[in-house]
């Protein structure tokens, strides 16, 4: 659940686990314990051990453990370079829904990992990471992106547990970056070019997008996916992850990259202007939530809002769904 | 409204302007915007650009401009050096209710202007500007004030939206200032002479105090206002406002200065130990609010608290009625 | 009451006096006024006089003292080097109830006092005190506890408003210490001697203990207290005192020292390990009340806390009195 304790650590194989940071005893921090040989989480006020799967293995000075004595184990699996926690019932776990995120174990690309934490709820991450017509004013900077972004509408599809985004930005007068976009993100654009972007954003809040650079002929006429056959010019991956931590506090996973035969140069400059870019973010975001906090209300939505107000609705009905599943099963 | 956020700006034409700081969009404060070349504000989030009086005039990608697009707009006056701002319904905005404060653009003073925060309810500051038998203890060190300010009782009257309060301290035994009172409060100042004061102070909290030096056998046996034909010794003016921003914090306005004719020199000794004065004021309000905060109660009041008495009536009895109209008008 | 602001100064006999830390007319704190020659207070916001028991004997520029002005005043005893306040009804105040602690003007030992303030609840530090079975974990580096602490169950007995608590450690493989133990900590331990330890805990959160080397054979059958003409081989003495002050903060008063012959520096050595202890107490406790902050619940119990489960049974019942009281008596 949101606002939990969890202890992340490696068992004795090297396993990624996760325990409710939090002793069942006195409810001191396993977090300040001690990770023995036998891969068992010793808590170190009262000195209570426990297994990698959170049951009680000793209890100093006392022969019988009782029944009571564990605390909650949550299913974790490590893929690309990021731990999937599911912090439901352990049952229900389903590894198939983790997405097929790229990380920096994949040779396909060259992906710089880093991490942010927001003073901001998810959800208005979450609006601005599926809406990118802010890209033209908050990132003219960093990203150098042109006015194209805002003027832009993409395709907003509904998918399972998300949205499909995709979109064409280009063409001899709507290049999607200035002139003075670092080098690394204009590789391949031309005025007989155009990016084409296709990302699956899926609850509760990740992203993982492909940007390629193509001849701009091959734009479909409506504007949908080009033919997968084609060899793009130029080629990007970024995979990111808005956990939320509590009702006003998110971690914000992410990785950055281009294709592997750009080079670590390009992958280098690529991340730098990344983190200066979400950096940008941060900034208005925690000023929208500061704002938000002063004055809740009701916002006035824009055409650009389709992406955003669509992800809302996904995570409504998954939340009344879970919610109705919790009090059936009770 | 107390509590809500504002963003002060100036028009094309130069003209202070107040708009909600809080694009109807998303909530991002419009303070992190851009002022355009025509005097419009434009959000730096989305994009969406507003006129001065807080109409949308533009969403980018969008031609249609739903009418739930606007931000509220606040009339602002602007005068004494500082923006009077009328936080309710426009067309209830009444510029006669600006007090004749002194600013730094008056030529009959030499005022020097300045602002302090506060962490108190704006109460305790008008209880503390209301009843200046404070002075003795609070402030001996800075203005180098006698006992004879906790001894007398000032005259204290109603008037429309606040009260007038007058007083004369003086004469050979009740000297208002200790002989080590800063050279400019002590200017005029004799066993033949007496400070005669008068202020009006008006909701929520503004102060306008003339003080004036005279010959003590000016005073009237009413212990009235001086002739008003009567030249005086020495003049000094001050005006004050103080300004909620919520529940426990204020904001604290000032201007102080001697007549035209003392010269800067004094302007500059007098501003000092004003900020001096008010930073010990600040230190035993802020105190104050910290124990009311912990165990709040009824007080005992003392004679001296005739002015305090007044003036929480005169806001009690707006608020009721203020509150009154909202609801008639809905 | 928990959480009232309370001024402690010396009256004019150099008696130590408890007053309401709130004047009663402006709330502003008397502990921001001054102590006159009479020992009386001077409030420094209105200057209103009060003296050393409450009644105000002064309000400048007032003839008549109405008889609400006073600020309540408590019973304040001052032995063993601390002073011991009753919060209630003075009349209910019962000097015989302070126990009998140990100071540093104690002639028997060398007593060195100490405090530290918490971030967490008074309990949670009465937990730790009621439960020696952390030292072997916690205190391992610097008191050099043995698991023998986390193995042994001391016998808890219920007395008068508390517990007392006594246990023996010791003998050829159980000794108390580590080899790396403090040289102070281990003067006089070896196969032939061992630790006796006895403490009373006495509500809200008083623990006066003493601990006494002795040889091996004179730990009788049933482990209970040595025969009282006994001269130990070495001796020790502690006093401590947990003093809530909100939900979620207490002030932790301490003194520890050997008898007088050990010296200076044994004392010396005694003190800084303790303050080293006492700061990994601190450490954990805190984090465990940050855990419950995000998550409260119900405890596994083990057999160790049985002094624990003892102490908050006798609170409980103290705490239930004592309202069933106030209730009576209104």
């Amino acid at each position: 659940m949101i606002g939990e304790p969890i202890m992340l650590f490696r068992d004795e194989n090297g396993r990624a686990r996760a325990l409710e940071d939090r002793c069942c005893h006195r409810f001191a921090p396993l977090s300040k314990g001690r990770l023995e040989a036998d891969g068992n989480i010793r808590c170190l006020y009262h000195c209570l051990k426990f297994s990698s799967d959170g049951r009680c293995t000793e209890i100093p000075g006392q022969d019988i453990i009782p029944d009571a004595a564990f605390v909650p184990a949550y299913e974790v699996e490590e893929r690309h370079g990021w731990l999937w926690i599911w912090m439901g019932d352990k049952n229900n776990a389903d590894r198939s829904l983790i997405p097929p995120a790229v990380g920096p174990d994949d040779p396909r690309y060259i992906m710089r990992p880093g991490r942010m934490d927001y003073e901001a709820n998810y959800e208005l991450i979450n609006d601005n990471l599926t809406d990118f017509s802010h890209l033209s004013y908050v990132h003219s900077a960093s990203f150098g992106a042109s006015e194209s972004w805002a003027d832009e509408r993409p395709v907003v599809r509904r998918i399972d547990r998300g949205i499909r985004v995709t979109r064409w930005v280009g063409g001899s007068d709507k290049s999607p970056v200035n002139d003075d976009a670092p080098e690394a993100l204009r590789s391949g654009l031309s005025p007989e070019t155009a990016l084409f972007q296709t990302y699956d954003y899926l609850a509760p809040g990740i992203l993982t997008m492909l940007s390629q650079v193509l001849p701009i002929e091959l734009m479909p006429d409506d504007r949908g996916p080009p033919d997968a056959a084609v060899v793009p010019i130029m080629e990007t991956f970024t995979s990111q992850a808005v956990t939320p931590i509590d009702d006003k506090h998110s971690r914000y996973f992410f990785a950055f990259g281009p294709w592997a035969k750009a080079g670590d140069e390009a992958a280098d400059q690529i991340y730098e202007v990344t983190k200066l870019a979400f950096s940008e973010d941060k900034e208005i975001i925690e000023a929208q939530q500061r704002i938000i906090n002063l004055k809740p209300g009701r916002e006035v939505m824009t055409s650009a809002d389709v992406g955003p107000a669509q992800m809302r609705s996904v995570i409504r009905k998954l939340i009344k769904s879970e919610t109705a599943y919790e009090v059936t099963s009770q």
